[in-house]
C-alpha cells in the first residue's frame, strides 16, 4: 500500500528555535512497540531542535542534505553534513542546530532501549 | 558521536537485477533486538530489488529522490516517487525498481513483528 508521507510542523521543539517540519513515515502504533518515531526532519535556517536527553531509548540522527551542528552527549558542538550518523546511547544527550545557508535534512528514528 | 555512513554494494539483491548501494546508518546489533536494517537505499536506473517475502518483519520504503515502480503486496506495480511510503503487513511481499533515468533513493528499515 503506498501513501503520503505526514506532515506535522513543530515549532520550538524541545525548547529549540523555529519552525521544524517533521515528514513522519510511520506512527507510532505502527513501530509495533519498538519505537515513536520514524520522520525525515526538515530545519530551515536557524532553525534547531533543543538538547534533551533519550530515557529509555534511543535517536539516531542522519544528515540527507544540507550541514549543521550536531550538540553530542559531552555537549561538544561538532559540524555535520550530508552521510553523517550522529549516535548516542540510551539515556544520553542530544540537540541539533541549522548553522547553514540551506534546509538541513535528517532522519530520525527512536528506537527503543533492548 | 558522529561517524560516516556505512556503503556496502549489493549485486541482484533478492533476484532483482544491477548493483544497489545500501548505505547503512545503524548496523544490526546497534538496533538492539528491534530490527535488522536501517539504511539508504540508492537504485540506479535499470536496477531493482526483486521481490521477496518478509516473516516475522516488515520493512516499509520511504521514497526520497525519483521515481520508479513499488510492486506491493498484491503485485501490483505502482508508480511512486519523492514522499511516498511503501507499506506491507508483516508476512507480505515487495519489490522495488528504478525504471527512471535518475537514481531512485530509499530508506529502508526493517522492523519486527510486535
Amino acid at each position: 500500500m503506498v501513501r503520503k508521507e505526514n506532515l506535522v510542523v513543530k515549532h520550538e521543539i524541545r525548547g529549540g528555535t523555529g519552525d521544524v517540519y517533521m515528514y513522519h513515515i510511520l506512527e507510532e502504533n505502527e513501530l509495533m512497540g519498538h519505537g515513536t518515531l520514524y520522520a525525515r526532519v526538515v530545519l530551515p535556517p536557524g532553525s534547531s531542535i533543543g538538547y534533551h536527553r533519550h530515557v529509555g531509548n534511543t535517536e539516531p540522527y542522519y544528515i540527507l542534505k544540507g550541514s549543521g551542528i550536531f550538540v553530542d552527549e559531552k555537549g561538544e558542538r561538532v559540524p555535520v553534513q550530508a552521510g553523517d550518523v550522529c549516535v548516542i546511547a540510551c539515556g544520553e544527550s542530544h540537540g541539533m542546530e541549522n548553522t547553514g545557508k540551506e534546509d538541513l535534512e535528517i532522519m530520525a528514528l527512536i528506537i527503543n532501549e533492548g
